[in-house]
């Protein structure tokens, strides 16, 4: 397995991509394809891909192309992807709602075990057959169970509490949709991935505009 | 303007972050700050800030610190944020309503002019006073217009025609929540800003798994 340590974090970010193209393959039935061909896919380098995929073992053959389903599954192994995840979604707004109804993630190996708001008119709710509990209970329910992942949708000012309540109850993943940069103790073992959807769209307005392009 | 041009884009993925903090110093009635202090709020080194910022002026004065305001502004500007943008979001599902009822875009100066869907439970409900129309009539409104971005909410199987409606309308920017890379004829005078949901939590669970780090 030492060829999987040391993986860049550029590396780790095209990963996804790779992997969502790959499904759409085998859904197409193609066994084979080339690095020039996913190039031409992908939008990456051929050269780019042969390098990265050099980093999980020798799926590429001169010549043949790379198996597809092969480096399907690890890339999928590299992503994690070969157990479950139980999730619980705290908020369940429209964004907490969009993600319980997304069955890609569930397809995936994400699922969600509960659902969480403040609302009285959301609590009691059923979204995707799983029903909306009172916040109160948030605490009770991580000691419980063995919640690998919690998805904060939440306001921003009630962000942190929930991030430090999971990180209490030693979730080992936080995917953060709050515009706000947690604060994770240094001795924590846990791992943050933020959503930040304001910054993406000041993104967008950035480059369209003249003056910088 | 000459010192505008040519930022990279990896400075222009940070500026959202600096426009997000300084906005926050603004409301504390903070004028001025130090690269040190404001690199340990946001977490870049202070001299990635200096250089950073070192793209747009002359803002920083040795030993008395930026000028929050002035940064503030030239950061708005920079980013685009110193019009209105008109926008439609097609796909009026929990991610349309949840980008509509984001009250922050409309005060940063992104306006919602129209909604639309598919769906007949959908059509008429009106999202932050703005009313869902049928997305039949997507095409006239965008044509009659002048709209600058196109919110692409919809399944990944209508998200391309959606995109080419846009830019046959020579609407200015995508901001594109489907899972899927829109093609984008090489002549078409506009900007794509994916948020891809999966390639996030893909990113997560890649961090999560024990192999790789």
């Amino acid at each position: 397995m030492d060829k999987k340590k040391n993986i860049s974090m550029a590396v780790i970010k095209r990963l996804p991509k790779y992997h969502r193209y790959l499904r759409e393959l085998m859904e197409n039935d193609i066994d084979r394809i080339s690095s020039k061909e996913l190039s031409e896919k992908i939008g990456f380098t051929a050269s780019q891909i042969r390098q990265d995929l050099n980093n999980f073992g020798d799926f590429g053959q001169q010549g043949y192309g790379y198996n597809v389903k092969e480096l399907y599954n690890e890339i999928s192994a590299i992503l994690g992807l070969t157990k479950i995840y139980k999730t619980v979604i705290i908020g369940a707004g429209n964004i907490g709602q969009a993600i319980a109804n997304y069955t890609y993630f569930d397809k995936v190996g994400f699922s969600v075990q509960g659902m969480f708001d403040i609302n009285p008119k959301i609590i009691g709710l059923k979204i995707n057959d799983v029903e909306v509990l009172d916040i109160d209970f948030l605490d009770d329910f991580l000691r419980k169970d063995n919640i690998d992942i919690g998805i904060i949708c939440v306001p921003k000012n009630s962000a942190q509490k929930v991030c430090d309540m999971l990180i209490r109850n030693k979730v080992k993943g936080i995917w953060n949709f709050a515009p706000v940069d947690l604060q994770i103790p240094e001795d924590a073992q846990i791992v943050v991935e933020n959503v930040h959807l304001s910054e993406s769209l000041l993104t967008l307005s950035c480059l369209m505009n003249d003056d910088i392009n």
